[in-house]
Order: C-alpha cells, then structure tokens, then sequence
C-alpha cells in the first residue's frame, strides 16, 4: 500500500492530529529493493508490515439483523491474518437471525480455515462477566448486556484483550463491497505502522460516499458526518485559540485504535460512541482538563485520518435515520464535553433547531449515556469467566467439538 | 487469496474447460507453514506467488473518453507490479482529453513510482508499426488503426510483446471500485498459477451486477451475458455430443491469457472480440477442425473462469447500447463460427427477432470482421519500429526528458 505522508500534525496538548493521507495504491507490490528511489510525499508500507499488524489486530464487525449476504461479503473482506470478531444482537427466537450468521460465518471459516469468534450481546455468560468484573452501567434493566453498538463494541474491547490482541478495528456489516473492507484493514495497519506512541488510533475517511438514486452521485462526505465534524473543530478551535479543520472523520464507523488508548477512553452509548472517542483523548490528554493518566503524556495520543481509494457503498437508511439516529447523538456529546464552549454550545442548539430536532432555544439536547473507562473495571475477573468459556464462541466450535 | 479447487473440467477436444471456481478470501495473509493442514476443496495461493505472475503480466486498460475520475480509480486498483499499459481512443483537438489522460496517468506514476504505458489508438508511430508488420485488416480507410475496442486490444498485445510480458490482462476503464480491479488482477494471477499449460485464459465472472435504480439490485449477470452463454453452450454441446452450461463468461470484459496463446487467436471486431476469443480456441483446438497449431495440442489449452468476491459496479449505458452494440455482436461471432450447427444458428436468429434486432427470418446477423492472429503478421517488423520510440510512451516520458 503506498499513502499520502503525514503532511501536517495539529497539536492539541499532548494529542497529535494528523492531516488527512491519501491510499494513492491499494497494492504496492514486492517488498523495495533498498536504496530505491524514494519520493518525500509517499510512503510504502510493505505488505510484510503490514501482516505484522494484522496478526496483532482484532477486527470487531458489529451486527444486528443485517442481510446475511452483506454480512458474509464484510467478513470475506477481513484479511486472514486478523482476528475476526462478530459481536451480534441479532433476533433469536422463532426465526433466529444469530443463528444463521453463526452458521455463515461457520461455513466460511471452515472453508477458509480462520479461526473467528461470534458471540451474541446478549450471551448469559458474557453477562455475567460483565456483572462480575464491575462495569455495571453496561447492564440493562433486565440484567442483560445493554442495546446497542457502543455496548457491543465495549464487550469486543474486553474480548479482545482476553484474548491477547494489541490493535482493535471496527467494521460495519452493512458494507457492499469486500474490496472495501480490506482496504479498511490495509488502512488502519498502515497508520499504526506510522504511530511513534503506543497510545494511537486510525480513522477512516471514505473517498466518495456514493448516493444511490436514479444514478449514481459520488458525494465527498456524508451530510451527518459534515456537521459533527463542523462541530468538533469548534470546540478544538475553542480550545487552542487557533482555528482549525483538522478533524475530517468525527464520525467514522470504520476505526481503529491500540488497545492500550482504547482502555483509558470512555465511552457513550448508541451512535455517540465514535465522536465520543475523540471528545474523550481531547479531554483526557488536551492539556486542558486535568490528565487522565499522566504517564501517558510523555508518548502522546496520535490520531490519524486515512482517506481510501474506494467509494463506501453502504445500506441507506435514509433521512430519518440520520438525523434522530445519528446526528443527535454525535451533537450531543460535543455539546455536554468539558470542553465545549459556549459559542460552540449555541452554535450546536441552533443547528438541532434548524434541523427540526429540537423545537426550542431553551431546550438542551440530552446528555448523553457515558461508560467508564474498561481500564477501571476488574479486567482479571472478567477475563477469569471468559477465559474458561472461550472455546464455545469460536466460529468452529461445533465443528470441533464433533471430532 | 484463496479460491475453490477446479471442481469439475470439461473437455472439447484438447480445450479444458474449468467449471467456476469462487473467490472464498481476498487476503489470505502471511505465507502457510508448511505441513499445515489442507482443506481438499480450497486453495491458497500465496501473495508470493501471485507477485511473480504479475510481475511478467502487463495489465491493458482501454479507455475512450471515461471520466476522468473513474479512469483514475482504475489504474490506482491495479496491483503495483503489473505492468500498466493503457490505450486511448479518446478525442483529441480542441478538448483534448487524451492529454488529460497523460497528465493524470504522470500525476500518478510520478507519485507511486511505478512504470506504465500510454498510447493513443490513432498514434502515426503505432499505425506505421502494424502497417509494416503487415497487420493491415487493422488500418481504416484514413489509414489509422480503426476504432473499436479489439483493434486497441490487439496494438496491446503487440505491445506487450514488444515489452516482453508471458501475461495480459483487460481491464475496462469504467469501473467505480478500485478495489474490484485489484481483485480482477489477483484473479488472473491465481489462475495461472493453477495452469499447467503455456496455453491458458483466464476469465472473470462478476458475483454480483448490482442494478443501481431506486436502490441497489444484486443481479447474478447481465442480460447479454445470460443470451451469449446460452448459445455458446448450445454450440459446444452440438458439437461434443454432451449438453453443458460450462460457460459462463462469453462475453467476460475482464479477461487475461498468456501471450502464447494469444497470439495464436483470432480476433473479431468491437464487442464480439471477448466471445470471438472461446470460439477461436475452440475452433482451432477443439479437435472437430483441422488444427491450429498442432504443437499446442500436447500442452492443452486450459480456460478458467473465477468468480469475484466484489460485485461489478460500472456506469450504466442504458439497453439500447446493450443490445444493438453488444448483443447482436456476440451472437453473430457464434452464428459464423465455423462450429456453430444449424439448430443453435436457427435459435440465435430466432432470439434476435425476439428481441427486436432482426426483422425477419430470412434475415442473417451480420459477418463480424475478422483479425488474423498475430503470430501470422511480421511481429519482427512490428517490434523494430516500436522499440525505437518506446521511451515516448512512458507515462513518465516528460519528467524523463526534463531531467
């Protein structure tokens, strides 16, 4: 893969953001004969470090009643090397939608021969493990593993640190082609090929995010995403007394980060989760509020921003959707940071009220569902329960279990 | 990648014709340890392998008057070590948008550092080269190359001969993912890792045509593709005696084959030129007519058609270009083989009645123009006058000289 250098960092406190790179070729080929010609603006990355990567990476793909033929396409995408996680909150019942993703995703692996591990949100003992380990906010009134991605995304987190990986990705199932997901993959090892702190994430930002009606139109971003992103420059801008734009990818599904940033972050249920991410490095290690983990400050936190070769395609979901479902979310925790300013905040009740979301001036959007830190759960005690349980959520479990 | 193993071959004379084989996994990571355990029904061909393959494979991707855009998508999805060899036949003058090609091909080769090619269709070197050669079915009446799609892929081909490649791949400019070319190409290359013969094709067969109206529909193929394979599965199996629905892939756009073979076809004109390809090596190996070649009868020739895991996403022309500009063409390369049987001829003509093409029964499709294959022409001739003038092709060719 060969991208963009990192042409220009921001500094936010101790946090390095990066400029958008560019993917300027998906595949580079053979490893470089040394000594070749290199050009300042573009790098290599070779394929070998790229696997390295991949073979410490935990790829989280989120699903809740996705068409099983979008689901199965997302994981054929997932390089081999990567540790495939699916997380579901499928329909079970009469007609048993994990079920059958369990049985997709077990066919494939068979074929395939990756190990993967599928686990249900609502899984008995992963509730218990949660309970036991002390992140009881996660739990809902019926004692469950709550609704939700942001949840879903958190129990992956732990999974996959019982499970010894050091990178995390997420990957929306609703996505219509393989190739994109792999690059995604390709993306996000590339960036923490490039990381100088352990402390990093990867954020992707699609080329084109294509509008399928009569036609087709290659919009740059989605309408969403360019509002949050308006937003969170905002509050930076707020901040540092210097305006910026940096931030490109406030609401990118598609990201990654090292487990060891991904245990000091909180989090905030339902779509919030990924702009939230962001709020928090800003207010953990911005130099503005007191730091979350001193000892971090010395490597710093780095962002970077990935921008694709390939358009996202994706379900639509429409208008609706949109804006109740994901825009909301996203403003709200802007607005209700510790660092949001009061120009920003009105800025942000104006835009609702233009939107038609909120009705009135007096109105505040509602604060958001915030999740501690794992880092400050009992980590031991969870990887105890789930440990012992491990082998039942492998994507071949009964397949082994038979011999 | 990994892909199926070739289930099931069929045999037309010393043709082999491999059933589909499907893409299970794009990445299929790291190279295996040895003695791992195998699974019968898949194969992993290993990143290694398919480096090599491209690195003797020149990939053509023809263009005429594309936008831009999509162009540029293209050629950045084509895997580094390939050789890229693109031939226009876009409007010059005035709006000069073969000049637009060149810059952004430069633009891009610049910054990736790879080689790659570029040639108009019209060039006075070129035309001067094919008239030596003696190739002169290829000129028109202004004593230019003729327009059309096979004429620009047979100066390719000529070409890449002249550059030395064992390999050619098609790949057309109009693609919107640049992640579907990069899995054509890996295609291509883990099918000839699996020929055993110099004599090999290699076809691609789309998992999904998505139909992008009100929404996305995941066709399984497209209407002429359905129409042509139809009726060159009548022709094989009139003449093997067996009904079979082998092909799958008459009318494959994307296709690669070895230049031993290809240089031992014959081509037809515009739109039948993919089509026209099957019923050359099925007349000149199929053993019912005299023989080709007949020291390739000992080797085989080896056909593969391999289905994509990405679906083909590609601007729409609407079903008049369909039909008059790529069907009735088609059709007519089966209905003047020299293998085609009464029966398929009459239901071809029948078909194109029912579809508006032909008017009448007594009416016949038209003779598709025929190219003689190049091994016939002075390809000695060819490549003298080509050497010469190679430099001024590079895509690189004005940063060159500039130094």
């Amino acid at each position: 893969m060969r991208i963009e250098t990192q042409r220009y960092t921001e500094r936010f406190g101790s946090v390095r953001l990066n400029e958008v790179q560019k993917v300027l070729e998906l595949d580079s080929g053979k490893a470089e004969e040394p000594n070749s010609t290199k050009n300042i603006a573009v790098l290599k990355i070779e394929e070998e470090v790229i696997w390295d990567y991949e073979n410490k990476m935990a790829i989280v793909v989120p699903v809740k009643n996705e068409r099983l033929k979008l689901f199965e396409g997302v994981i054929s995408g997932v390089p081999h090397d990567c540790l495939l996680i699916v997380v579901s909150n499928s329909q079970r019942g009469r007609i048993d939608r994990f079920r059958m993703e369990k049985d997709a995703l077990a066919q494939y692996c068979h074929f395939t021969r990756r190990p993967a591990f599928i686990i249900h949100q609502k899984d008995p003992i992963l509730t218990k493990a949660v309970a036991e380990s002390g992140y009881t906010e996660l739990l809902g009134e019926d004692e469950l593993l709550s609704n939700g991605k942001c949840e879903g995304m958190i129990a992956a987190m732990l999974l996959a640190m019982v499970l010894k990986k050091s990178y995390i990705g997420f990957i929306d199932a609703d996505n219509y082609f393989p190739g994109s997901v792999w690059e995604y993959v390709k993306c996000y090892a590339a960036g923490f090929s490039l990381a100088k702190s352990p402390y990093s994430m990867v954020r992707i930002l699609w080329r084109y995010k294509p509008k399928v009606s009569a036609g087709m139109y290659f919009r740059k971003l989605g309408r969403v995403s360019e509002i949050t992103n308006k937003y969170m420059n905002s509050l930076i801008s707020a901040n540092t007394g210097f305006e910026t734009e940096i931030i490109r990818t406030a609401n990118a599904g598609e990201h990654a980060m090292t487990l060891s940033l991904a245990q000091l972050l909180t989090y905030a249920s339902g779509y919030a989760v990924e702009t939230r991410e962001l709020l928090s490095i800003f207010e953990g290690f911005g130099g503005v509020l007191p730091l979350a983990q001193p000892t971090v400050v010395k490597q710093g936190v780095e962002i970077f921003q990935i921008e694709t070769r390939n358009p996202h395609l994706h379900e639509e979901r429409g208008t609706k959707h949109l804006q109740a479902d994901m825009l909301l979310p996203s403003l709200s925790a802007v607005y209700w940071s510790q660092l949001c300013d009061g120009d920003t905040r009105e800025n942000i009740i104006d835009e609702l009220i233009s939107q038609g979301i909120l009705k009135q001036k007096k109105e505040e959007p509602p604060t958001p569902k915030m999740y501690r830190s794992p880092c400050e759960v009992n980590l031991e005690k969870f990887q105890e329960i789930m440990s012992e349980n491990l082998a039942s959520y492998s994507a071949l479990a009964e397949e082994n279990s038979s011999k």
